[in-house]
């Protein structure tokens, strides 16, 4: 099962900046060899469900191991069995709307 | 990895009327033996990492068996190293301060 | 415009401990007299869209007068044209099936 | 209050294909002068409080008026105090990171 996610973690008990613990989970996408897009509130991750799912846990706990006692994460996720989709094709089918 | 999580179903392309396609996400995390409590806008879910999430995996599965096209799902996810709570722990905490 | 929402925020840089700015939002929805129920990872609030949204604004200003330099929150909103529904018509609506 | 924000809207019970709905939601963001980004499972949006949930608001209601009998939404909202960060800040700064 194919799907699109979206992706947006808070390290809390660490301060204000978050962008190291983000970074280091992009890191784990990129390891997964998952296709992802960053943008200014999350990422968004396409793949195989285990293999998405499989690397929000492990963000999870290398965000822990980095020292955040607690993180709380928001995903979308997004299947359909009518037709395969890709993130380009979400964007393109709006933005070929808004020409 | 303990979570406390929560997570609201959305299935698509089958009309309005979605407590149907939420009942039976409810029936799997009971077969599962999760703990929840379900509310207005989602369900909370208490449990280890991988029976949680893999409980929501097979509610994509049943909701797109039941006939759903397709399937857009939002789920929140807490983790914490610095001590155990359970979803009660989480309610009460709040409730004391509002006495 | 009626709608029925579910607010969990996250403040960011004031340590592990949330439950006292969740309780201080409680406050808020209480003062502006919504119909609100606690949850274990956010609150159910029914309203008319502008009470709705501007308890969630003020909420965001008590949060930050209390001290947190950021604040992060997710909001899911359903507004409706077909009938009118309550929260308690949506937890309804879902055990009716499950019995 | 200056804020950060990221929206997802579902139209329910018009079919599987959302595209149409999406693209008059950013119709209504560019009216409004937003800042905006488009991305796969969302639209990040930058700008005051209000004109931000102002333009939410009026998307809800003009996915109404295309047909949609219900609409749900999901919101994420960052505000904060310490200092000004815009969108493309966010992302420039994981992405030093990542260098």
């Amino acid at each position: 099962m194919k799907v699109i996610a979206d992706v947006s973690i808070v390290p809390i008990g660490v301060g204000v900046s978050l962008s190291r613990y983000v970074a280091a989970c992009e890191r784990v996408f990129k390891e997964a060899e998952l296709d992802t897009r960053l943008h200014a509130y999350g990422t968004n991750v396409q793949g195989e469900w285990d293999a998405v799912f499989d690397a929000f846990k492990r963000c999870h706990e290398v965000v822990h191991e980095m020292g955040a006692p607690r993180v709380s994460t928001v995903i979308k996720v997004g299947t359909r069995t009518d037709r395969d989709q890709t993130m380009g094709d979400k964007v393109g089918s709006v933005e070929a709307k808004l020409k």
